[in-house]
């Protein structure tokens, strides 16, 4: 077995499940049968009939701890965030009722059948669509995560904020989005060459609002309908949002209803206020809208108790706003010794990729971490070099002087000899 | 735009949106601004803060019609059959709770910490297998369709059954599945070299039990524990099921409780039965597992009118248990002449491809096809090929005798001057 050992303190070669002969993991995590005869007895719901099947299926009531954690649960009439719960899921998927969302100014009942999309401005026809005309042009399918700008900001702090994958990365999600190209709905409106950017405007109470270079708009921008498969959930935009893959979060702008075609951008709330990252030098990200190349690990993570040494899978989720994922190396000693991951194959563009690892814990104390390269050569940064540039967190300065944004260096988990998981900085 | 047509009826060339400049969709289906200013007017929605987000979000109100259709709607004592409604559904991927689903003895209440897998029978080491257990194990994930052996069984029909994309081929639905591949755990109980079968049975009250080859279970068969993401469905088997892609949905044994190897096929209830489909001859195909290369158009479909000659997209689903999807074409003169579909990217084997073709209805009578080819060179057949072998229902026979497996010919549909669409013979 040390043979497939690749990494300090545990750490096996990736593909040493693929090759196999490496029945090691052994009665470590099965249990004899002759010994546990009991296990297989009879329970109850083996013995009598089951339940109705529902015409819109609901889940096991065993799960109900596996949902979102929301922010201002009451709805006060001011944001509400709702953050997927990673360390309670798997594969590369966020199903549609745990995908994150963050809402100004609630989730609006909107009637799918009144509900309009004008194109307007600098172009050559201006045009309004109804679901009925959207559902007529040619449609696509992709799968791409989705980023608020402010997601992972409590790595800002000058100290480790003890909290769940959830809690420090639960506002990123993954689904695949069907719906009609925007540049075939610039098509048939014309684009004015005087044109150089669009403001996307939603149908909610904020009507909120973001500016998008054209280049975007015509390069993969996207009016989707569809969320893995069934039409979009209130929260993520329902009848039709933007989708601006690898863009932040913000600008993929949710019931949508009016793309306005500019000469230059209109300086929005949310662009020249929150989303404009201040700098430690006092200047800001203004226009910053990438998701740079960003990876954490999602089991073993804070909350997920690990029971006695042995073999485990360490697994998380990748991505880039650059394109595909090309690398993932994982550490199990704070980051002196690597080994290299198996990548869920079909690796998408700007999608979730998971990765694996397959570990042996000896038991003693263990210092986890993940670095995702993309295609594009991006590497994610350590914590030490990301704050050195962009800042972090320190002593009572106003709150819009907080950098909080884009955050995509690398989180560290540490394991102790019970088998706890902590955040630290590694 | 007469160039770009490549067969008859106005189907044109799946790289005409592609290609640029060929906004011919025009003001068919968006309505220009000016006439129609009413359309931005502010609806209730926009003018006042909406509701609040909920841990597990529910999708809006005015989706409600998108749902499973349900046979035996109170759950007596005998099968329940849920149909996927394709025609309202877009993409690859279908929702969770709209993932097709047959009961034989309902829906047990399994509490996941009290289930047990046994792997048992000629093997070197017995072993019992919980949610803990399996959580240790390398893990994979993987797209793919589940269809019932009995999908599409009304085409056996000698007249065409009137009835939705859903009713006649809702028994199919893809997922992303995620779990522990069953020759992890098969390595780690050791395989006695008489085994060539296993038993796989389920922990519902009928203890639903199939007969699989050993060399199925060694491929790519796995313990499938998440899907779409989250913990399976109740009616795809929670917390665990067998999955074995490509092969009838039967098989997929769900509530996985005990799989015992065996010399030789249990000869259980349903494969000897149900799905020991009876041959024109009067022999049976025994153990014909693989569901084979097929596909139908949901996008026109019966119950979906279409408004008004001009364009529209054709899209529908195709999938092979052999593989990948190597071609789809679509013809919309009844077969005379055929276009080639554009297959929405990335192409995975044995799941939903989601093929489509711009069509420019003139308002005339239309009959649409869709045909299927896999990367193992199987094509769909007509239906009068696969009738003259495979039989179809005629006159008062015993229900047993019915030939009603395992159809995968043609699927046609006819649209009439109103737009209509029946489904036809062609």
């Amino acid at each position: 077995m040390d043979k497939v050992i690749v990494a300090g303190n545990g750490l096996l070669d990736r593909r040493t499940f693929l090759r196999g002969g490496a029945a090691f993991a052994a009665a470590i995590t099965g249990y004899s049968l002759p010994a546990r005869a009991e296990a297989l007895k009879d329970e109850a719901w083996s013995l009598e009939p089951g339940g109705v099947s529902a015409p819109y299926e609901k889940r096991s009531r065993f799960e109900e701890k596996v949902a979102r954690t929301l922010s201002n649960p009451n709805g006060e009439p001011r944001t509400q965030h709702a953050r997927t719960p990673h360390h309670l899921l798997h594969g590369t998927l966020t199903p549609n009722p745990l995908h994150f969302t963050i809402n100004h100014g609630g989730l609006p009942d909107i009637d799918p059948d009144r509900h309009r999309l004008a194109i307007h401005g600098l172009v050559k026809q201006p045009l309004v669509f109804d679901l009925d005309a959207l559902a007529r042009y040619p449609m696509v399918s992709r799968m791409t995560f989705l980023e608020c700008g402010g997601n992972s900001a409590p790595l800002f702090s000058p100290q480790p904020v003890q909290a769940s994958a959830q809690a420090l990365h639960g506002l990123v999600s993954c689904a695949e989005w069907s719906g009609v190209m925007l540049s075939t709905l610039l098509e048939e409106t014309g684009v004015d060459p005087k044109a150089k950017w669009l403001i996307a405007e939603g149908a909610d109470a904020p009507a909120l609002s973001r500016s998008v270079p054209l280049g975007k708009a015509l390069d993969d921008a996207m009016v989707a309908l569809y969320q893995n498969g069934e039409r979009l959930m209130p929260g993520n935009g329902y009848p039709m949002r933007l989708l601006l893959p690898g863009w932040e979060g913000n600008m993929n702008v949710k019931f949508l209803r009016r793309l306005k075609l500019v000469d230059q951008p209109g300086m929005t709330y949310y662009e020249s206020r929150t989303y404009a990252q201040i700098l430690p030098g006092g200047k800001s990200y203004q226009f910053y809208f990438l998701q740079e190349v960003k990876s954490f690990i999602t089991h073993p993570s804070p909350g997920l108790a690990m029971k006695g040494p042995g073999f485990y899978e360490i697994s998380g989720v990748a991505y880039s706003g650059n394109g595909r994922i090309s690398r993932v190396m994982v550490s199990a000693d704070g980051g002196r010794s690597w080994a290299q991951a198996a990548l869920q194959q079909p690796v998408l563009s700007k999608a979730f990729t998971r990765f694996r690892v397959p570990w042996r814990w000896d038991g003693g104390p263990a210092v986890l971490l993940s670095r995702a390269w993309d295609e594009a050569g991006n590497a994610q940064p350590t914590r030490a070099e990301f704050v050195a540039k962009r800042g972090e967190t320190k002593g009572p300065v106003p709150p819009l002087a907080f950098p909080n944004q884009h955050f995509n260096a690398i989180t560290s988990w540490a394991v102790d000899a019970k088998g706890e998981v902590r955040h630290v900085y590694a």
